[in-house]
């Protein structure tokens, strides 16, 4: 006997760009949008009866048009929209998720002036936005998870790592004057709604880019601990922030191995940036 | 207050290569690791104390080192190798979970014979192993999911999708031979381990090609349910398999707009084959 | 003063999917076309007239078009009634390039038979077909270049590098064993046309991997010499060969740094595939 | 008989990063150079003879030693010095090629002041060098190209396209207010070396910027053919530029399908993003 157990579908990464023009200085918006529905939709597997779910065709139709029709407000705004409409409107779906990477774009300078309808891409961090909407009325629970994503950053000092535990396949060197590189996927979970959505995004990628810089690192999961608590401090609204950040080596590059005349100083100034395998650091810090 | 609590570290995406060279008859072995440490590493976060981390970097080293000399057996063997070895060598260490994404070569035929060194990658198409290795001693859980990723699949009839819930953002028209094209992710959790790693896996990949090709779908999410029994019948060890399927839409392309002589017929042969956005379907199928 | 010099537009990575379905065993083509249009079209650049420019989505319509109507060959006469098309027909285009990438599916194969509409996808590989055509009439210029790219390749030994030169910043050992591995592009042009296509792509490649299989390598420039007059000794109608490769190296990874007991022994078994950099070797090979 | 025609060998995508480190406020250079030699190294290919071939792990350190004893200037010196070392030094190598991707980094702003040693990388926009170095003494010969890659732009308006060629498989509106968006690679050649490599690049990058937001567009093309005008306007060190853009379609969504109430206005506000295909134009445009 088997069992359908987890079970759901919806559309993925559907790209689409919001133009607001209501007057000559235009804004850009920039969403990749990706909905799940969970719900009454065992009988599409079962039986291949479809006649409870709504296509994943009619679900970007709805992403689309939520953009022009509720793009009013922040991200979070839109997302919730969203993601209610299909739990309030559609009788078979129980849960909706909506998930959302902003692009970021920077209007262009010209002649010492802003211009009114031209941008460059910025990148490649993105905002990230994630809601959960389960169930309906009174009962209804509405889950806002903010985040960045391929936040890249480095720091050219101020990071130690030394006296780690050793075994006999341990051949890697003390340090303690390192690059410390990363790219950090963060998501912070709402425990309740703030006033302004742009404004606890901003307090919450400041506290944690400042953070990286400013704290003196004797590790990265210390620096990631020390970033968690920062964003919550920053953002009282915030319940728990995870983190995950790769460890982008960067190995100084050995110039005694050359018979160059002179000699090339190791002074710590020319590193190798590799690719893979890189450490992988994951933390959640919760209020408790 | 904030609490320290999810957490892991560990080395991601070691390339290594194992080459056997018993006889002139080379084999190859081509995998991707990551391993992830879970334990008594709190320290490393909230103090900075690394004493008893164990570095990323070693158990890279490690990586290399059992590939060598826990090589000879099944990928599966491999991982379980390692992942024992963190818990049960490494005082800190409680939990260990080791990922592999093996990459296939095919040997190369020449003049009609296959030749005993040289390989050609064959992709995109990789199979997968994970191993959870939880504890010590007797009451030590070793749990190991095998799979496959980007298997790549496109039947060109015996698909249809009507009959489907509709409301006013729907436009999709139905349809009652369609292709469909998919890229799996397939991760089948064992209950217990069978005699023949290899074994088992060819059988649960057969089970879930051969359903994919032979079932006539009425929707993914039916094909899924298919392939999950199929998969769970080849294979009585597999306690649960997990599927992702990105419906990877084929438009007809409508010649009808043309106004060529003679007109060209919409005779569902030529097909817009897009990138994003893309249906996702999940399913989890249980042995009850 | 400013001129404008080379100049061409089209359209690019075009993915369409071709199914024959003529009888209930299928079969399917899956192109990437790119067109690039050459001719009497500097006023579009210079004034922003666009009264001769043909637009790029005519020029995807008419792909999707020709894989209906102009498919039943070969690909190579695909892309050559596509090329002729411009050129014959729009009078502003006097040349036009179609490139087309060829992705590979391989039959299902279920209980033992091959299925009849059911395929997996094959790659990193994929054989590549470029057209020029230059003019119209009886002095039409027609080029065909056949190729393959990302093929990857892999020999565990029959491969040498030493007695190389060396400056004040040469710090690479010299070894008479190694691994190679690389990912060939190549692009051989046609002097005059085959008979058959399909089989003139069969003989080069199969002299490709041959070569590089059987070939005791000095180095990868030696081997891609050898690579160039094979494919041209297979192929008759072939001008020139144009191969590019990088050295995908495969580091030896070292066991002596490790105290464990017994040592593992550096047996020429375990290597570290790396990413980046990587060596880059390019040669062509014309036949005089 | 054949013959070895075109060849070239080098080392590709060294990723290496310079820290200057003479103050407490630091700096940050991110370069990935590729290294290719032309010269006598026919030997290298026919005989396996490999005497006059500077190994590219060579190559490669020697484009890290340089990151310290030639990184003072601009990155073009560094490429200069690189690119003149191989065909001064080597006496086998007759033209030598430097190509370097520059990654941008921001400095992080921490309580309103940049942070002295720390950055988040900005992206995917990248500066791009490349020195072709050819002979020694009175007769070597320096080219210099700078550039930009993936500079991803976008305007919401201000561009139009129609009056186009029409043909039987055409079936494109016209339009007169659509977004225009590309990904410019731009390569611009000097003629002559200007006294300031980094004003130069500012130069021209805004000169590029700038035009591409303020031209009225009638088409890509006109667009393209005043950006390579402007560049050369704008710094008269220039001899050329090279550009390929490619046509990033945003198509409007079209509301006018839904039967939601009221009826949603195609008020050419929401499109979507599409991936594949677009639309390319190339142009140079020269110094008479």
């Amino acid at each position: 006997m088997y069992t359908l157990s987890a079970n759901q579908y919806g559309k993925a990464e559907i790209h689409l760009v919001r133009i607001y023009r209501d007057s000559p200085r235009h804004e850009i918006r920039d969403l990749t949008v990706t909905t799940s529905l969970r719900g009454d939709f065992e009988d599409a597997y079962t039986t291949g009866d479809q006649s409870k779910v709504l296509p994943t065709d009619t679900q970007k139709n709805t992403a689309f048009a939520f953009a022009k029709t509720h793009g009013e407000g922040a991200v979070e705004d839109y997302a919730l929209a969203l993601g209610r409409h299909f739990v309030d409107n559609d009788e078979f779906a129980r849960e909706a998720t909506i998930e959302v990477l902003v692009d970021g774009w920077d209007r262009v300078v010209v002649g010492g002036a802003e211009h009114e309808h031209t941008w460059v891409r910025r990148g490649p961090e993105r905002r990230t936005v994630r809601v959960d909407a389960v169930g309906t009325g009174d009962d209804q629970r509405l889950e806002v998870t903010g985040g960045v994503t391929d936040l890249v950053i480095l720091k050219s000092t101020g990071s130690e790592f030394h006296g780690f535990h050793k075994d006999e396949y341990t051949t890697l060197g003390e340090t303690d004057d390192r690059i410390l590189a990363t790219s950090i996927d963060a998501a912070w979970r709402f425990g309740t709604f703030p006033a302004d959505w742009d404004a606890a995004f901003d307090a919450a990628r400041a506290a944690l880019v400042g953070t990286f810089a400013t704290w003196h690192s004797l590790a990265l999961q210390q620096t990631l601990w020390q970033i968690g608590q920062a964003v919550l401090d920053a953002v009282p609204e915030l319940a728990e922030v995870k983190l995950a950040a790769p460890n982008k080596h960067h190995f100084l590059y050995d110039f005694s191995r050359f018979t160059v005349e002179p000699p090339i100083p190791n002074d710590n100034e020319v590193f190798h940036a590799d690719d893979r395998p890189y450490g992988l650091i994951e933390a959640t810090v919760t209020r408790s």
